[in-house]
């Protein structure tokens, strides 16, 4: 009772993060290997002149050492927490210090706000070492603050230029590292020396894509989600009474979800992209999904599990619909009946509504239209991660079995329980896959600072095979980065990767789903295991070692 | 792919669940010790004439082999699922199997309903050896049915007669083992020779006491649910932003919070049988969380995690009464207007209820007041463990931050999430704890039947040290059984065991609250691990060690 870390933890502490053939001297003895350009879009090469053009990067044993001496690097954590960001920190530390012993880490406070308020702690490796291969980002903490305008720029410029840092780590998801490009470009053209170097993160899995395979975090994550969902599968399966309908992270991108279907054959699954793609409807979904309840309970089964990404609504044609026209009415209507009582306010604001999103939004139950108003953030933006969708489409299939019900079509029972894992997976302790994948990232990261390049974000290829044979790498940041409108702005982003309803993954899934549906494929994959045989403790993401397969 | 089994499922099954030293060669060289039989109440004595009187007994080497012949045995899973049972399953099949490979097992389906329907199935070990170390109890499936009225009981005798079993061992908690020693002593009144053992299953660790030191499942799912509150209090501390409200199962006892929290160091945790003690009403509770609360935000943190028992709200004096009130009034209203809608039926209630009871329930915010009329079942009972708890000490928390916010006197932000973890935890895979402990208990049950003693339940003693060294006994049914007030009459029951504020446990938690309440003092317990070092695949609940310790 007395130890201030678990046993686990303690235990864990003995693990050493393995690393690729060519970084398992440290990076004192690599040279880099140099990639043909990326072909990059005009507007690219014109917002990013001094960074963009460069070759992609390989790591491989060579003679070294790199050029430059002994660093002084400052590393960030920016956005969600995700399993591995102290390992990526460890691995930076073990990298620099094996390459130069006076070198020296300093980890920004709270995100990137701590480097425009300069709080930052100094990360000798005694600091670090008790953080080996935990989850969490406790070390530094981190936050969502973007480094954006020119003041900040500067602002950032300054206190690089104070720390004398001769490198920044940016760990973060696709606008962290969209953030760190724009930084990269920014230092150079004020002549100064500190190297940027992005970091993938995002249990979510959509920062991949142009060489990078997969965002850290996301292995242990979706492990952590898929033993529940698993769980919860065999619960309803014994007891025979509930349909589980289980809402997963994942706004954007249906990776989560998809994922977890895999690892664990539910009955139903929704995969956002899709749905969009399709253009199915709120009742579609309702529909399919009663359907399979009914079936189910037609075979003596009146049990199941949904699952639902966490953004499902968004891609609903009529929903979208909706939220676009609320946010307009919202924003006209915060001086009227923004503090009225909610039965009032949603009168109010349905009379408002254009005919057709008026007949989606009285559709909609009594919860879910207050829900809609009254977690509208302050812009009057509707703030669709709040909406318990899991608890709509429950509503809507009762609905519907009851119809059934009186025409005598439904045999058996229809009740439901509802589920939303989030905030149970994203600091986990990574997984041996996610704790080797981000100390080899932090050796990355030191090794491109020590090698005097900037703007790259470090990379990981053939992560579905051995880490021995893994290929230490990086990626221009420019590389990644595409046009879009934001705000009605033309800026330089790196997009999200969304599932591909024609990719391996998907497909692995699409072909199976409706076996899946009625029999019970159940596969009940359990906790994390960090120790034991290769099989229950070495694996990483389904989806990777399917991508990989599939060429 | 294409396996039909997850990886850790297939490792699982290559695991050999460890015997204690007495039953390492099965049953067959075995002796039964016996020990003084426990004083009875002369109710029990009267209500029991054949059953009560016996020895508790100890399972000792010796050189058997056992009096009775092939066995047919009949096994019966009852209630919530528990991890282990199927363990149990395999443990009466492979012991009876040892001692004579004639013997055969059947399984009942879907509880107890299962025997009075003459549903079962016969279970050859081939059919049980699948299910070795899994979570669930899908190989026969539950129920909660009970064996009460003559014509049950009856019908009960008739099946087992039917089927010439030996034996019926029943799995289940408090009431289906109160029902085993009902059934006992029918059997043996009627001049039936099927011998009755019962297995102490619960997730709640309320089954425990006169001899029992744990019931099996306990264990696995304190450890699911700590993972996730460590995972949570681990994203609180990184993310720094909310306070997280966790509800856990446990309707009448706290066993699984406290273990929980022991596991995890939260910042604020109830016990429920403390609250009743202290008699510590709702606006108490919500003081002292935001008092909490409070002080955090002074030393710069504004995020913390509170743990609550499912049953909390019961044991708030002034709920209790309320909850009384309302059975009484939803009783009476159920005629006139059950069918309004819910806001003019928590109008029409409010003016049914006395003053004390009105004052309470118009106090509390609409959700939870329509919650507490919508949910009650079909007798008109609130259905407590449908209420928001975790909702409600929200709600109340906001409002005391608000207030002092407006007096200037609170620094920081109050955002809080909620969480309820039940179904996450049942059908876990058994840690390797659970898994010994329930194969042990299956050939407790095989040896019980095999030496022909009725009215017992399998237990295990020492459950603290080494598997080697635990001693295989049995208590007889009737020792543990109490005179209770049920619905006006007096009746023979296994009460459940609450925390005991003045135990062992209690105190290792209530010495360190203080602390955990303003450090950040959390421990991250990490996923249940099968495999690895003996510190982190080994150990059991550490209430049990705390009162094993304690002597």
């Amino acid at each position: 009772m007395a130890s201030d870390v678990s046993p686990l933890e303690e235990a864990r502490l003995a693990y050493r993060p393995q690393l690729p053939a060519a970084l398992r001297t440290g990076i004192a003895q690599v040279t880099l290997e140099e990639r043909d350009p990326a072909a990059l879009a005009v507007a690219i090469r014109e917002r990013f002149p001094h960074t963009s053009g460069r070759p992609a990067l390989r790591l491989v044993p060579g003679t070294g050492p790199p050029p430059r001496g002994p660093l002084r690097v400052g590393v960030v954590l920016s956005g969600g927490q995700a399993p591995g960001g102290h390992n990526v920190i460890l691995g930076l530390v073990d990298a620099l210090a094996g390459f130069d012993p006076t070198s020296s880490v300093v980890g920004f406070l709270g995100g990137p706000k701590g480097i425009l308020t300069s709080e930052y702690r100094e990360l000798p490796r005694a600091a670090v070492e008790p953080y080996r291969n935990t989850g969490g980002f406790d070390l530094l903490g981190s936050g969502r603050d973007k480094i954006e305008t020119p003041e900040q720029l500067e602002t950032c410029t300054e206190a690089c230029r104070a720390l004398a840092l001769g490198g920044l780590v940016v760990v973060g998801g696709d606008d962290s590292n969209t953030n760190a490009a724009i930084l990269a470009e920014h230092f150079l053209a004020q002549g100064l020396g500190t190297v940027v170097v992005g970091v993938p993160k995002t249990i979510d899995g959509d920062m991949k894509g142009g060489g990078i395979e997969a965002s850290f975090g996301f292995d242990t994550a979706t492990k952590v989600y898929a033993e529940l969902v698993g769980n919860i599968a065999r619960d309803a399966r014994s007891a025979g009474k509930y349909w589980h309908f289980v809402r997963l992270m994942g706004r954007s991108a249906s990776h989560v979800t998809l994922e977890c279907a895999l690892r664990t054959r539910p009955n139903v699954t929704w995969i956002a992209e899709e749905v969009e793609e399709r253009g199915q409807t709120l009742a579609e979904i309702v529909e399919r999904i009663a359907e399979v309840v009914r079936r189910r309970a037609e075979a003596g089964r009146s049990y199941g599990v949904c699952l639902v990404p966490e953004g499902l609504i968004e891609f609903v044609p009529e929903m979208r619909a909706l939220m676009t026209a609320l946010d307009a009415v919202l924003d006209r209507e915060v001086g009227a009946s923004h503090g009225a009582a909610p039965a009032e306010r949603v009168a109010s604001v349905s009379g408002l509504l254009g005919a057709s999103a008026r007949a989606t939004f009285d559709s909609l139950p009594a919860p879910i239209r207050e829900q809609l108003l009254l977690d509208s953030d302050s812009h009057g933006n509707v703030q669709v991660s709040k909406i318990d969708t899991e608890a709509l489409l429950v509503e809507r299939v009762e609905a519907r079995v009851r119809a059934w019900k009186a025409e005598g079509r439904f045999p058996g029972a229809f009740h439901a329980q509802t589920h939303f894992f989030g905030y149970e997976g994203r600091c986990a302790a990574p997984s041996n896959f996610d704790a080797d994948y981000t100390y080899t990232l932090g050796h990355v990261a030191a090794a491109l600072v020590a090698f005097d390049r900037t703007g790259y974000v470090a990379a990981v290829q053939g992560l579905a095979g051995s880490v021995e044979r893994w290929s230490a790498s990086a990626v221009p940041l420019t590389s990644l980065l595409g046009m879009e409108l934001r705000k009605g702005r033309s800026v330089p982003v790196i997009g999200k990767a969304l599932v591909r309803t024609d990719g391996p993954v998907f497909h692995a899934f699409a072909r199976e789903r409706e076996r899946w549906a009625i029999e019970d494929a159940y596969l009940y994959p359990g906790a994390i295991q960090y120790f034991g045989p290769p099989e229950v403790a070495g694996r990483g993401p389904l989806s990777l070692a399917l991508e990989s397969a599939s060429g």
